[in-house]
């Protein structure tokens, strides 16, 4: 195990306070405790805000698209762990402005428990909220069970509509519908190489045999949908990238928009191989990829492996995609 | 060997390929090699353009950093070897706006016997060249020779401030003068956890036991000046930083911006460890810091390991750093 890290058990907390050091004027604390960090300009009045949250782990995921046309909060639980019920209700707090309260996030049991109990108790407090639960893994349940699916890398598309629709000041009601059409729209699958570590077992999160590969591996290391030897980069974009199109079932003609994502430990050149082949699929498909995103957006640790995620783009998708963005990990508002 | 690729021997051009094909609003082939890339709006006319290039497996590094505020184009060696001297005159010809052409990049003998034959054949084409060596490496020589010390991580603030000034007009001088005081302001050391296998060889670049790590490696996994048991993250943000602030020399009160670099597998939430602990030592040197930049900005394929780079600012160079830049690898130009 070679990590460059302190006290595992203070992980979490060191990086948070690396974070607010680093970027002070963009993300400040809503609590003492500092899992529950906000926009600087937060809250806004009479802009819907949007919290997120999850397990510590996914850097940029989470953390990194608290910012300007992006979420406005975010509770932030340990490594691989959901955010408490308080710790969501503080940051809810810290960004409403008024007009309601957005909860999205990945569909993750402890998750939808604690972000269903901060809405409980924001209610009182005055406070609506909607919540969209994110199920964009299209490897972690069968099509007719898609309400069921895990959110992954796909929450960057969830992030950037919604958050560019909260920005222009659209209502709560709209800002979630967006949300869920973003995320209704988008197909994600990955692939693992090597593990994880987690810092306070100290144990891989699965083992892969030397020279093996799965297929549809979550974002903790949940089993995949195919293990077996490793193989090429065009191959491997080919398998995904099929499984993805059959599954979203778009018109010829179609928009999208493609993302391959870096897990945490596969370099930016094998990502764009995997872009290469993929787009290519794509168009022979006869879709045209309207948006490109390539690089590491959402992480599991030192994982070696990436992801590939399509979105079907429609108009007000794709205005919202090319909105303005600005957080310290993540700006837009540019072409493609 | 675990990697996403296909064929060794087309690793380099299929990463090209994947790149044009994503960012096709961004830059362009100025050869049918495609080892040639230059800013899609090249050349800009009256403007001095900037050229820089290196081998093949930093990314973002050297190609990631074409675009608007930023380097005109780029020459693209093999992996980790110099582009040819043929490649770079195409990029300098496909960039020359008629205000001359300024060689920036890595002092690795390759690059210099290439950039400075390339310098010879840009001559009588009537394009003015001027050069700067990047030299930000403390561990690779020490301070009386400063000028033998190779370039890494501090490329991105000699690419940020030159750029910006030939975005806004300087003049060929007075963009090479900034490009020199941006280096010569700028100190880097890393720390290595494990090595880069080469797609070719693949073989790895070095060998370093479980549990040990080498401080002061290079990118391409040149030996360190220190092999020892793995520290903690703050050990190492110490020892690295404190070698470099006795390098820098900087007078108490004095602003610098603070980079804190992964090369390649070592995952988001390691660097802000480092960031954490360097930061909170350059404060107790009375140095303040001004600009902080956390990710992977030069890397070395799939090395574990990171760098801290640290850059003394005045009121010219800080201008510099927040002016706009956009690529699709880098966007600049707000708060830090």
């Amino acid at each position: 195990m070679k990590k460059i890290i302190n006290e595992p058990d203070v992980f979490v907390d060191e990086i948070i306070e690396g974070l607010l050091a680093a970027h002070p004027a963009w993300i400040k604390s809503a609590t003492a405790d500092k899992r529950a960090l906000v926009r600087k300009d937060a809250p806004k009045e009479g802009r819907v805000g949007i919290v997120t949250g999850g397990g510590s782990g996914h850097l940029p995921g989470f953390l990194g698209y608290v910012g300007e046309g992006l979420c406005s909060g975010v509770a932030v639980g340990n490594v691989f762990s959901s955010p408490s019920a308080e710790q969501i209700l503080e940051a809810t707090k810290a960004v409403n402005g008024g007009a309601g309260v957005l909860y999205v996030y990945g569909n993750y049991g402890g998750d939808v428990l604690n972000f269903d109990l901060a809405a409980d108790l924001a209610e009182p407090e005055g406070i609506e909220i909607q919540t969209v639960v994110l199920t964009d893994d299209v490897a972690s349940a069968p099509k007719e069970r898609a309400a069921d699916r895990r959110g992954v890398a796909g929450m960057l598309f969830a992030f950037k509509c919604a958050g560019a629709a909260a920005e222009r000041g659209d209502s709560l009601d709209d800002v979630a519908r967006i949300c869920g059409k973003a995320n209704a729209s988008c197909r994600t699958m990955g692939v693992g190489l090597s593990p994880t570590i987690l810092p306070a077992a100290g144990k891989p999160t699965f083992t892969l045999p030397e020279g093996e590969m799965e297929i549809g591996i979550g974002i903790h290391g949940e089993p995949g949908t195919h293990r077996g030897k490793l193989e090429s980069a065009d191959a491997i974009a080919e398998r995904i990238t099929r499984e993805i199109l059959d599954d979203l079932d778009a018109e010829k003609g179609s928009r999208v928009a493609l993302l391959v994502n870096g897990l945490g430990a596969t370099p930016l050149e094998e990502l764009y191989l995997l872009y290469r082949r993929s787009a290519r699929l794509i168009a022979d498909r006869g879709l045209k990829v309207a948006r490109s995103y390539v690089g590491e957006y959402v992480t599991s640790l030192e994982m070696a492996g990436a992801s590939i995620t399509v979105m079907l783009l429609d108009d007000e998708l794709q205005a919202l995609l090319e909105a303005p963005a600005n957080s310290p990990f993540f700006r837009d508002g540019t072409a493609s």
